[in-house]
């Protein structure tokens, strides 16, 4: 069996997969939102894109054994298994600094901008200068035809886990968001909004 | 009266523009897409973000009255009048040299993605490493329930027009795309597909 790491409440963690790899991300309790990057581990320019993926796939998400695609339309890493609802966000930005200074937060707040950049720097990877735009495993933000989004609590339950394979020598980021600001306008780590751990394997 | 410009069919042209002025967008023959990015003046890194604009507005575009965002979450234009159906679109890349390469272009087609480069290039304004997410004026692309993306002709009329204002000292880029492959699914450009130039004017 894979030893299964954790990545702590409101922080981020970079891991390193070769092709062929596979990464499972686990929602221990249920609750807990996942933004995720990856990066050709030859090429930091040529990251997982959102917008690519779309205009390859002609969907607004791969379907279990489609890929995400890079900046340059090649396959990065391919959604290998869905145990959870299947309910995810590739629509919106990651939280970071500007999120919170919008939203009156004074101080300084812990944000998965912050966390992506963190991680890449712990093993010595080029971030990049803006936060890309992340895939946001278990975000669930449902858009009404009137071209509205809704911010809802996860759909998951604990335990759900949710299995990426790297299409080519990679690295990935993830970061448990910790976006907790009482606000009943977005449940985005469901209701009660606290930060949770969540926890992966590799293979 | 404003100068009439003219973006050449299959080329950019960028625009600097200050905090106040007002670009609008003719659709000439009213099947041409437009690709538009804005940066900040004096900071190249912020620029405007389709999926930060949706994030700050809870939508999938602006309103009329309405801005688009940058990475830093302000307002960099505002959509400030719409002659033309309001059909535009914001889930889908640029088209690219990738784009072609994907489609089996063999040799050089133009892209909206190097007539950026191009474009700032010709006022000496750093050119990202990667094309950011544009705005895609007039492009067609509905999504169905299922989360499907298609791709329609263009719903605008001749001489449909498009305004929005500058929140910031920005530089525009607009690019009149030149995708023209005969691929009956992707009628960007219009049903016929043969790129043509717009026009705008500045004040």
């Amino acid at each position: 069996m894979p030893d299964v790491h954790e990545v702590p409440a409101r922080q981020g963690k970079a891991v390193q997969m070769s092709s062929g790899d596979h990464i499972k991300l686990i929602n221990t309790y249920g609750t807990q939102v996942i933004d995720m990057w990856a990066f050709n581990a030859n090429d930091p320019h040529e990251m997982m894109s959102m917008h690519h993926t779309k205009s390859m796939l002609r969907r607004l998400m791969p379907r279990v054994g489609e890929p995400f695609y890079t900046y340059k339309r090649r396959p990065i890493l391919t959604l290998f298994e869905d145990h959870s609802p299947g309910i995810h966000e590739t629509l919106l930005p990651a939280c970071d600094k500007y999120r919170y200074i919008a939203d009156g937060v004074e101080g300084y707040h812990d944000s998965c901008g912050d966390n992506l950049t963190r991680a890449l720097e712990s093993i010595n990877f080029p971030a990049p200068p803006v936060t890309p735009q992340p895939f946001q495993v278990w975000m669930n933000c449902p858009i009404n035809s009137d071209g509205e989004i809704d911010y809802l609590p996860p759909a998951s339950q604990p335990g759900d886990y949710t299995v990426l394979r790297a299409e080519m020598d990679c690295v990935i980021v993830l970061s448990a968001c910790p976006y907790d600001l009482d606000n009943p306008n977005m449940p985005i780590n469901g209701p009660n909004g606290e930060p949770k751990e969540v926890h992966y394997e590799v293979w």
